[in-house]
């Protein structure tokens, strides 16, 4: 037995008691005759105590423990003196009558603390000690809560988890997929899934009626700053439903999550078209703990021989609140900001609400008071409010200004991490058309259901079909996406012809569910949450990373085992591939 | 709203109600001016009735619909004049108001039943109807509610669900790894893990105390009847034990399994070493479920000139209770299997212990009854009862006489599937040597953990030393295995060189863990189950096959969606690789 209790139990009610503890060195303070170890494990701290007068050899011993020693220490549970209520285990410390350290250790190469000096690089090489550090334990015990009640409320409501296999089949459709090389069959290759998807809608059609998997997937693309090769989905398929009775069963699942893991009332959420989405936000994925909602100043600006709004399809304004102050250093820097690259804007128009009710605008030369009134109206912009201004193009500039509202969001401080506001999006177009070869493709996947009423526009007008498609969206990312599914198979013959598949391409990669859907496949539906992304939004964090136990970097390696790596060549020779 | 209630709910209580219900159509029965249909879903079959003075049409729809039909069906639930008690349903049926199909049916290639007409291969390919017939579906539920309670149980203990990386490092040691090119870093590869070893063991360096994860693993092996390519173990790990605590701990997991899934109490396990599981009964992962146990003749069977039993090491009897009747034909028939290549005797002796107390044996030339008498009362073998004997060199015999008790025990009908005999086999040799070139390796892998009683001797002695390493054996299978792992920077060293790694392979390799292990590693275990094993025996069934959704065949092929398949060739190029 190398230990009676762990260092998070002990209080007033163990006095006296004499208990085995086993742990980390976290802090040593040595007061001459006395020394205070503090002794850390998963469940918590729990002060050590030496004492010249007590046992001299001992707290000769107890000066030699550097900090991550692994020591087992026996001795009484004691009242202290000095109690520290922050604890847990405050009011009492161990006075140690033996000691054995159980490991050493060399001095960590970061200290093992909230704000620790390590960096990315060092850190990730030695994610064993960063995962000692006390918030990211926090985050990998937040995870496994967010998996044990997101599993608890699926069993509650019928759904089984059935395990879907990993070694499947390459599609070249959607993103890259990771391919292993077959030993038994040369030449050929399984892939990685990037999602449970045909086998979800194939336990469908065998009747499963509920599944679900908390469940890796895999995508070999190049890595933007908050992507992983591989990643956790919660994934989810219901049989016999419609839209309506997914929305409302994994509503429930936000709110119990909200509930039972942070303790929040999220409230019902509310449902938006993608039409109107974009129309407020200019955003299929608004951020909605703030307004600041999109004002169509258009029909405003007209006759004034204003060139820039006059020939522009649309000008979009948007009201900051309290920003009527900015100074002219303020304004260019945000019209820079705007005109950078990755936003695009070719410039931006302010309209400053002074204090004594009058308006300062970059473009006084085109419009009077009387103008600029009328926008402030629209707008909801009061005295010592700032409007900002973009026109252009209405796709183009519904971007700019949603990337300049969250950036006014977040300079004002709207963007409270331990806010919560979601929301669902709904009727997603069916079909997104490539810009540069006109070609269609799927929006979310091309096994998503048109609505019913759009189906007869495939063929004649693919742009206007609507999908049964939604997502789920809090504080601004996409946390989840699904859709009523296609089970028809000439309704999915259709669909995969509109998207450019041959039909034999379409057998090729999907015969399989194309038969399938002659056997008697039901009505089905079903979601997809990012569970990386979930975690780390309830963590009130920004990345996911810190939310993955062994996380690779934007290379796609894994810098404490160093993977990936090179191979030996018998290997290679054994499996029938080489490297070019 | 497809459904107001599933096909399993409905009886008594709901008569009168007007219901819709959405299903499969199991079953038709066409009486003239009546039609019943059998309505199936995953909860239960509900009958539907059709009858012609009621409403003509819909009877005449009835009479179109096929097997595996999906249908919507309206109607008002109505007391039965035939009731069935075999069906919770069984006393009420849906009296058809309006009458949909959602989606017609071909003709399946096989029966949708138990004893379906389909064979192996054909069921492989049309998995999704397969996965309709009742006992695979049952099984699947068995496999989910066999994961639910492990994690309720292991939730209850502390234990935090990590998920460890897919996308790992190759290592030479133990199996053949799969690999996966990676794109970004070209002529390096990621391997998939064949179990998530030593991310566990970093996790307890990492503090984290109590480790699980249900997970795939990964091995490409030359695959033998009931292996898969991909199987799932349950994974765990824990600090600051010893190895009495993670028996105890994982006893518990067991039983408690029994408890909720089967409601069987299983009891405490027996606890067995290696050096006397061999002995009793030849074997490292006995079938306690009956007795037969091994006894050692040799004594006995001295001065008697017969030469195969003198210069034998060993002499091994087992009685077979009862078969004391076989007949020369059967006697012979034994003889020959045990002399198959695949059990390797070169004979079989036999003692009938005869109704009047006399002895017939195959060595009546050379033993008389007296001697014959001696063996008998050894065995425990009494009037009616057959000893079976083999001899020969001591691990050699064992293991065939271990064949051969299987063999009886089969025959005899003591290996029955719905009784359930577990126990823990302890104490395994950390070593073992190759025949061949006389190297060691380790037995279970090179992080278990010698007894410290026996340390001294992995240089001197290796064969002699016995490993911290214990397994769970149910029904003669092994479930689980495990071990107190090394936790000393030395000592896994000193493992390394004894299994004849250079310091460069093992730093190579595993210079990560060797590198956490001097910053304060704890002492820590683990134990890991074969979960598709698992299930299976739980199942009462021989093969894991039926308990996995989406199993491959013995080529390591998914016949249903045809993988393993050829890759674009742009693909390869991509990933830097072409086929040899």
């Amino acid at each position: 037995m190398l230990r009676t209790h762990h260092c998070g139990e002990l209080n007033m009610t163990h006095i006296g008691q004499q208990v085995t503890l086993s742990g980390w060195v976290a802090k040593r303070r040595d007061l001459g005759s006395l020394t205070f170890v503090d002794l850390r494990d998963r469940y918590g701290i729990t002060q050590l105590s030496f004492n010249e007068e007590y046992n001299s050899t001992l707290l000769e011993e107890a000066r030699k423990l550097g900090r991550e020693f692994v020591v087992q220490a026996t001795g009484k549970v004691t009242e202290r003196s000095n109690k520290n209520a922050k604890l847990p285990t405050g009011e009492i410390e161990i006075i140690v009558e033996k000691l054995t350290v159980l490991n050493p250790s060399l001095t960590p190469p970061f200290t093992i603390e909230e704000d620790t000096d390590g960096g990315d690089d060092i850190r990730m090489q030695f994610r064993y000690l960063d995962l000692r550090r006390d918030n990211v334990r926090q985050n990998m015990m937040l995870r496994h809560q967010m998996a044990r009640y997101t599993r608890q409320y699926l069993d509650s409501k019928g759904f089984i988890e059935v395990e879907t296999p990993v070694l499947i089949k390459s599609t070249p459709e959607g993103a890259r997929d990771f391919i292993v090389p077959s030993r038994m069959n040369p030449g050929q290759f399984y892939a990685l899934p990037q999602s449970p998807q045909t086998f979800k809608q194939l336990l469908m059609v065998s009747g499963f009626d509920r599944y679900y998997q908390i469940v890796k997937c895999f995508r070999d693309e190049d890595l933007r700053a908050d992507r992983q090769p591989e990643f956790t989905q919660i994934d989810c398929e219901m049989s016999f439903v419609e839209q309506e009775d997914i929305l409302n069963l994994f509503e429930g699942l936000v709110q119990y999550l909200f509930k039972e893991v942070k303790g929040i009332d999220i409230g019902q959420l509310p449902r938006m078209t993608f039409d109107e989405a974009m129309h407020r936000y200019g955003n299929d994925k608004p951020d909605t703990r703030f307004g600041m909602e999109f004002q169509y100043l258009k029909p405003l600006t007209g006759d004034r021989n204003f060139q820039v709004f006059d020939t522009a399809e649309c000008v979009l304004g948007i009201c900051a609140k309290g920003c009527g102050n900015y100074t002219r250093k303020q304004l260019d820097e945000l019209t820079e900001w705007v005109k950078r690259p990755q936003i695009g804007a070719r410039g931006l128009v302010y309209v400053l609400c002074q204090p004594d009710g009058s308006y300062k605008s970059s473009v006084d030369k085109f419009y009077n008071q009387d103008d600029l009134e009328k926008w402030a109206n629209l707008c909801g912009a009061e005295k010592g409010d700032l409007i900002l201004v973009l026109s252009g193009n209405t796709r183009t500039v519904q971007k700019q200004m949603s990337e300049l509202r969250l950036e006014m969001g977040q300079r004002l401080g709207y963007r409270d991490k331990s806010r919560f506001s979601a929301l669902w999006v709904i009727d997603f177009p069916l079909l997104e058309q490539d810009e540069e070869s006109g070609k269609w493709h799927a929006m979310h996947h091309p096994f998503t259901s048109p609505k019913p009423e759009d189906n007869g526009k495939l063929e004649s007008d693919p742009g206007a079909v609507r999908a049964n498609a939604y997502d789920m969206v809090i504080n601004g990312t996409e946390v989840g996406g699904g859709s009523i599914r296609i089970f028809n198979k000439d309704l999915q013959a259709r669909m995969f012809k509109r998207i450019g598949f041959t039909e034999e391409e379409a057998r090729n990669q999907f015969g399989f569910l194309m038969s399938a859907f002659e056997y008697g496949a039901p009505p089905h539906g079903g979601i997809a949450f990012g569970f990386d992304r979930l975690c780390s939004i309830f963590g009130g964090a920004d990345g996911i990373r810190d939310f993955i136990a062994f996380p690779k970097n934007n290379q796609g390696r894994d810098m404490m085992i160093d993977a990936p790596s090179v191979i030996d060549h018998r290997q290679l020779k054994e499996l029938g591939i080489k490297i070019q």
